[in-house]
């Protein structure tokens, strides 16, 4: 007997993520959940820390973009692929930092409301080239939203 | 005959951070510049590179946060001194990225406008504790901007 690797949707964006972005590595960044619902990325303080030994604000609004890049990233991915025929790049993002991170670092993206997700594929469709606001939400290891991000989000579909 | 090591504002900013902030080692950010008038780091592709080989958004606005909390720590900081005595945190962020940036990363804070210097003085003498906006760009090697920062930085006086 031997053990069966299930290979799911976090254990695919993790890879890509860390073979891609040296600074996920870096960051000990962690893809702990990713599916169409939501993608979640935690990571070690340690690594992140700032001044005033609490997260690093680069490495909070990096995690968050990572979580909502990741979102866009695993809703394009057809099943059994293994990464996605289309650039995603991040073309805005904001940022309010609400409290302090003095624990391990959780960002979440959730899937966006049908309105939002429906003109995206409309403009995918239409023009190869969709637009979506992604917003995600940075908590402390007691679930405390600590951070809001928000980020605009392009797809180039390539083909 | 040795050499005598003049220790500028650079230097003593780069010490600070690299003491303070794992990732500014991670991403081998480097305070070129230090003084009253601007603030700028630098960073090389390789360890901030992404999927498409262009700059991480994280690490380039990492390096626009570092460099606007560069100048507002150097601006608090009595010559003379290692460090200020406040904390600096950052409230607010936004960026838009408008180019790719495929090669060494530059991120410049400048010194704002002398209103917006006297209003947080005002506040901070008075409060001992100030908020100030301060923009930064991001540029690559060839001194073209691709990416514009603009940060809300709180100082809370320790005394």
């Amino acid at each position: 007997m031997y053990a069966v690797h299930v290979s799911d949707d976090s254990d695919i964006l993790q890879r890509y993520l860390e073979a891609a972005i040296p600074q996920v590595v870096s960051m000990q960044a962690d893809v702990t959940a990713a599916s169409e619902e939501r993608v979640t990325l935690s990571a070690p303080l340690a690594p992140n820390i700032n001044h005033q030994s609490t997260a690093f604000g680069g490495s909070v609004a990096s995690l968050a973009t990572l979580a909502c890049w990741g979102w866009l990233w695993n809703h394009l991915r057809a099943p059994g692929d293994k990464t996605v025929h289309a650039q995603l790049v991040v073309a805005r993002a904001e940022i309010d930092y609400l409290k302090p991170i003095a624990s391990t670092i959780t960002a979440t993206c959730a899937a966006p409301d049908a309105a939002t997700l429906k003109s995206f594929w409309d403009m995918y469709a239409r023009r190869g080239r969709g637009r979506i606001v992604l917003d995600a939400v940075v908590e402390d290891a007691d679930g405390v939203a600590c951070a809001r991000f928000s980020g605009r989000f392009v797809a180039i579909r390539e083909d």
